[in-house]
């Protein structure tokens, strides 16, 4: 790869991407545009401007931007409509939002003429590989460049010496190593490493971020009515809101009352395993009640298929590989379930457990006529049931047959 | 079908399948044998006894026995091998239990020369399939009668009237109609009908059979460690039990803090949808452990195929194809990934919640050495990202070429 | 179920449908409605009108019409957009005409106030499945009469006594037993049955309808040029034609050439096995054709997601769920992989075999650069692939490790 | 990587092994180990011990084995219970070889202390992806080199010169460029490149190695039978066979008769596609024969859920992943199913087609009691069939209900 002339910097504002910042324009010589996004990862933004400012990125060059209401609207309710889950119980918290940063990326690299995109993620987890391959996918010639995996800056020490020997400032807290490392987003905060590496030991209680001790959590439960129109949330306790801002109310609530912690160890793409503690307060509940409202408009064909793929769609999004032509294809399937996915589920939450107990809908094709214990009014003909085990049986009966033959 | 000279029924000792008895003696004048099982239902089985010899059968004739160890550790634990769960969320409480007692219908069959078995489930559930297929699957000349679709007792008062006229006694609380019916067993219980059929509606509390109510449940979160041996349970808190003996604990804890309530619409067999209020706490916490424990224990690769074919698992089970050759061959597969899933996870319960907190084993594939955030001493080339992801990439870019080439 | 008032049968002017013609008329006393529809299977549909006139269906309730380029279009090459093949071999020939039949049996039904459709399909095969489900998937208070479930007619002596009494004509050629049946319409034939029920027995020569002999077919091979658009054919050796006169046209190169026969013996979905013999010419034309065209135009992720649902699409399709949700979501997902299916195949035919043996599309994602085995100037790094082993390697080597330390 | 001290080295003989062989010797200054297999590639292996002593290799670090019937029993026949294809048409030749020959090469290392092993495939293709993953697989702590990947050799000009320099023997017919590259064992022939490169090109009939052209076959076709037990070929036309003859012997009727020839453009695991034409010969009878034989032995619930699954099972393969859990979990099942897949099928070979056209089998499940279209004597209800359809359209008459509904 010939050396970058300009290139677009995922950039948080923090001390590690302005140490890539620095390296960036020291290696290569290059101009460095920067881009900073809210995710809704809950932090300002206007700091990462002035210090890009400080580091001599000019004013053009500085993107900062809101993109909450996109990540939510064309990232995350796509993947919940599939009930996402990778390895059974992750949420996909990180995953899901590398492909929109790396979109700006390449979009911005294109406004601008840059040649190349640049991101602070290392060499030993997936979010590197997210971020290459949606900007490969979507510009075939851009150049990545990843620090983490280039540079000999392999401790902090030697970070720290580079940042004080290019002026750039370190926070009083950021001298010392964190006790853990944290990502946040909208949908969810995740934090691993250091004082979480060894699975066998639990997570101290000042890991969570986000959510409330359960214990802490208030005594008494809180419903909540979520409604939905072709499978997406639309509403919440009858209000009409953004996608962004029924997230947002969704993690108020579900952190509230301690919901949506998870402590995993799962597969990383790259092949080893790692422990994370993963926060998801309002995707939590919105899982449970995306299950909930589809139970009743949602018919069994549907829904079996559905589930039978979902492990490979969590796993192409957990991979990276987002805009991929195969996750796209899947996405198509799971749209076409979700056109009559519409009505309203009650969740009630408490101390820990988000639980559907009651949904209706307009949608809805359970047929109280059908499965009535009470008279049924031929709704249903009990002896159809007799040839419908009897033809379900008869090749059990012939492999049965057979043994008995074969046994003589 | 001819008439069937004699019969092994499913005998609860309860007034409908007393009832049936009766209606078998005097619609076939058939020879009756009655099988009772102990699967771990609560309730005590002399009665049962004594209710058959009142209805005339003889005491060889009437087969009394616990076969919980069997129903655990032939039926539950296989299916937990393979974190199985219909529909996203049930455990399946019920139909895993009924291919045991269509075994012993048949065996006992095989050993009394009766020539047909006969069962109380209706004809609109799933129940009536499971019994016939297995019992199908394991005789393919048994006759099997279902009375509920066959005979002319259509309505609760016309089933009074029958009992009356044949000196059934009748429990005074019989008299009127439950509020909703229940099918229990050492895995789970089960509550649908009446007061539950309409999902709009919440479950009343006096439904629950089993489990606390989460907000009557301890103030104090408890500590469970599950100990695991080639994916079964085999200890708790460090004591070797049997496989029956683990699930009663279990139960005990899980009823306890409230875990393992769930209320669900879900797709039945035979077409229709049901409402059903489920509580399946040891079940519920199992899953959970079972899950913590492949963490550490199963690599991606055999955790991924696992996570891929389970819902087909599941679906299989639920329809009532235990004993067909493709719930075999899945086992099989599963079997194959269990070798190793061997280790101990501790699970917080917490008022209506079951939360792994940690996990430890021998036969551990985390490696601290590969994925610590400090120097890894060579175990990892994070160099090796690069050619990973530019190989993973390589189609996704050759993909983008020609978009790129086409829209010139 | 009440009696029908008026029906609409799919009426094919044989003797078969002639006799159920007249027993509906007579058992229910009912109006009837004749369908006689042009699939291609090379009749002429003129003696069906005249017979109905005879059995004294008004002219107004006569229904015949040529829906070739509808079945082709929506039918048959939809389905080998996904190169469905059902247990391997089926090319799908008559399971998916049914669903056509059924749609404009109901149209017409709603066209002329009718209640109810008849059909006549005998009650051991897949076709009652497929007519009925269609049927009531697109009006679910249609009534469904299938008189071969129903009547007393069950040898060949009492349908010809039932035919004489009723003045109904009979060939002189259907008199005695036809030594097998015959299915046909644009896309095969299939023969079943007699001659045929020994699956040890080779089919007599005598059997095939439509294709020559392999041993008769022309000394020369020829080539034949398919061009593709979006996954279906467009043209053949550069002549733009409609979708039926494709597939006419290469049923005649295909049965010229001896190619498309399959002797099979399959699983009928009502649970028992049967064996036809089977005619595809042009379908295993386009099929080879289909996959030549995906080899150099689908990446990889596209082709085996597709290629891991094929076996289920066809299930559905066999099973007679075309109109079901959980087809038409396979069909989104398949059709949104041909976005880019465009090009020529060039297939050899000869002696009874397709193959492809050239192929291009400038929609091709073939890299010379790429694969080539000479220099390749820089398309691609050799030392990339050293990363991508080890990382694709390095939970097997953390497997590998495990093992070693237990043994020791 | 340090250095290795001693390498065994898949040696062929050849000029290109022979060169790595040296090159390992002059780079590293260690002692080289040769291993040489006859997988039924059709070449002497004399000339490879004396090539190697030749180049110096001490005749007790000279390993020349006859491995074919390891291949086959182990290897080959496994495989083929899939019935796995891989992208729907390619039968595993080179992919299937691989992990045999890395077994062997590690096996040999530990034998003689030797601490690498080394192959001659090069950086763009599929096989140093399936030797290293093997090697890697069996002894996480062996080095694999692969000199292709590290050389400066890039050109053709530059190996011969590194040849003559070295002292190695140089085939007159290997001074110029072969037209094409040339890979076999028993179970295929595979030729690629160069002259093969432009997949809009025919192959030339040179290409062909050992098929005859259908149109060279003999004019008369023949029948061949092939016994199977348990799923495996043992005996053809009556007679017992070791695996290894069984294959021989097709593969001589296979070629005899034109029966085999692929022109395929694949997916490589690396990223690219590539052509290639294979000769399979006597693989593509032994699939034809083991579907036929599964046709009437295996049930439908067995035969689909293999048919679901082989599409990953091939791609495992293919993708060097032999030695996973995930390969062996998929083979547990598939073999679970193989249990009564015996008997015998008769196959028709003639001019490139082979074709099944009779088989039979005391484990057969074919009924023609309940198929037939004759009196069946109660075997089968065809009231039956009224319930089952009911059933199965339940859920689709409340789904088109729902529409009606909605729509008015």
């Amino acid at each position: 790869m010939s050396a970058p002339k300009k290139v677009v910097l995922a950039y948080s504002g923090g001390l590690d991407t302005s140490i890539i910042l620095k390296w960036l324009q020291t290696e290569y010589g290059c101009e460095v545009v920067t881009f900073t996004a809210d995710l809704g990862q809950g932090e300002e933004l206007d700091p990462a401007r002035k210090k890009a400012e400080l580091l001599g990125i000019k004013p053009s060059n500085i993107f900062i931007e809101d993109v909450r209401e996109e990540f939510v609207r064309d990232f995350v309710f796509p993947m919940f409509r599939a009930n996402a889950l990778y390895e059974g119980q992750y949420l996909l918290g990180t995953s899901i939002a590398r492909p929109l940063i790396s979109k700006r990326l390449v979009e911005i690299a294109a406004e601008t003429g840059a040649d190349a995109v640049a991101h602070g993620a290392t060499g030993k987890g997936n979010d590197q590989v997210r971020f290459e391959l949606s900007a490969y996918a979507l510009n075939p010639d851009i150049k990545v460049i990843a620090p983490w995996r280039l540079w000999d800056l392999t401790s902090r020490t030697k970070l720290l010496e580079f940042a004080e020997a290019n002026q750039i400032p370190i926070a009083r807290d950021k001298r010392g190593e964190a006790p853990f490392s944290v990502d946040a987003n909208l949908l969810h905060t995740s934090s691993e490493g250091r004082v979480l590496e060894n699975p066998a030991e639990e997570a101290p209680d000042y890991v969570l971020q986000r959510i409330t001790r359960p214990e802490d959590a208030p005594d008494q439960p809180e419903m909540v009515e979520i409604t939905f129109e072709k499978g997406d949330a639309v509403a919440i306790d009858g209000r009409a809101m953004s996608p962004a801002t029924i997230l947002t109310r969704l993690n108020e609530l579900g952190g509230k009352h301690g919901v949506g912690i998870l402590d995993l160890v799962e597969n990383r793409f790259v092949g080893m395993k790692s422990r994370g503690l993963y926060e998801t307060p309002g995707g939590t509940i919105l899982l449970e009640a995306h299950r909930g409202i589809e139970q009743i408009t949602l018919d069994s064909g549907s829904g079996h298929l559905k589930d039978s793929i979902m492990p490979r769609y969590a796993e192409f999004i957990y991979n990276g590989f987002w805009f991929s032509p195969e996750r796209r294809m899947l996405q198509a399937l799971i749209d076409a379930s979700q056109e009559h996915v519409s009505g309203t589920v009650r969740v009630k939450l408490y101390k820990g457990s988000a639980r559907t107990v009651a949904r209706w809908s307009e949608q809805s094709l359970y047929s109280e006529a059908h499965v009535t214990f009470e008279e049924d009014a031929g709704a249903y003909d009990q002896k159809d049931a007799q040839g419908f085990i009897q033809l379900n049986a008869l090749r059990l009966k012939l492999l049965a047959a057979r043994d008995r033959r074969l046994k003589r």
